[in-house]
């Protein structure tokens, strides 16, 4: 194994984090590694960044040719840069990361790409992953909830009209705990993030609930607005 | 000047935006550069990193180097990754950044590092600067914006007791644009982050206002608090 004296330059990858609600499950995109190291063991999709291309360019098309998903807009989480946390070498990652909802991807495996598999898995029953990779989805997750108590990031889980039963239950699912009912339903209420619609669910066997979206105009959040 | 086909590999450099309120300005921290490129321009305090050390060491082993600051907690911000940012080479810089109360630090050169002069610049009028270091103080900038929206980062800049309109003045002075007082005292009275102390300015010839301070509970937000 290389020693740090042998090591002469630094390498840069990205790994992308990509989360969704499914299965009323929080899960995260994984692929399975065909080659070492950590062969056989999933991973989240990454690969190194080409000289010559920017890192939010570099991520799409890696996320791209490990698992066809595109068309969705990453964000720039972390760069990691453990001296240790790659084998070998010196390897500093720059993660991205974006919440989807599953239905609005296709996903599919392209095996010149060193991926046997890619499917999702759920965020808080992992398997053993490889390099830092459980650390990265760690700290995708932190940052996840951290941005819930102060910004609706919630709406990128959900579909445009949704009830408060399933906006607290993306906000459990991220938090990974039970919330007060009525605690929730008054916040999010007097947050003024939401924008009550005139439409209720289909008429079933439970009673119909009113449907909410969020609010634009208070996302749009132009610089100052909320004290101007 | 190399073309991407002789550029062989990525080199990695850190670069820390301090802020500060100084003078009633919000200022940040450049050096003034000895050698080329861009010699004699001010610059974000920057350097290589070393392939055996951990990014945020870095960002504050090159802080202390460049300005003699430390002992101060640095926030990785961004990495920029655009191929033409650094003329001739590719490199890719990890950014930190800090808001810090200027009295609590010394700043002094090492012109064995390249620097001739350390200084603070009003944030509002900076000059020329070097590589794409404006680019990078006003993604800075926005990032520290939008947090304030959401969390209380001004009280990093304030001393430990202040009045409200200390408060007011250095979200406006983060913002750029003026508050209407009513507005402001109202929301920020009511977010729940203030605590009313039971002290007063100094008698003089104003009247003396009450002192708050930030309420450390509601900043150590435990995961999921707000709704619980």
């Amino acid at each position: 194994m290389s020693t740090f004296q042998e090591i002469k330059t630094h390498e840069i990858t990205t790994d992308v984090v990509i989360f969704t609600i499914k299965n009323n499950k929080l899960q995260v995109l994984l692929v399975k590694r065909a080659n070492e190291p950590f062969k056989g063991r999933w991973a989240i999709p990454g690969g190194f960044i080409r000289l010559s291309e920017n890192l939010d360019a570099a991520a799409l098309r890696i996320l791209k040719e490990k698992t066809n998903v595109d068309n969705i807009y990453l964000e720039q989480l972390y760069t990691f840069g453990d001296p240790l946390r790659y084998p070998g070498s010196r390897v500093i990652t720059c993660a991205y990361f974006a919440l989807i909802r599953s239905d609005d991807i296709k996903l599919s495996v392209d095996n010149s790409q060193g991926i046997t598999e890619v499917q999702w898995h759920e965020v808080y029953n992992l398997p053993t992953l490889a390099y830092d990779h459980k650390e990265i989805i760690e700290y995708s997750i932190k940052r996840m909830r951290e941005r819930l108590e102060f910004c609706p990031i919630a709406f990128q889980l959900l579909p445009e009209k949704f009830t408060l039963t399933e906006l607290q239950k993306s906000y459990e699912l991220i938090l990974d705990m039970k919330l007060d009912k009525r605690n929730f339903r008054k916040k999010v209420l007097t947050g003024a993030i939401l924008k009550e619609l005139n439409e209720y669910t289909k008429v079933g066997s439970k009673r119909p609930a009113r449907l909410y979206s969020f609010d634009n105009i208070t996302l749009n959040s132009k610089r100052g607005h909320f004290f101007s």
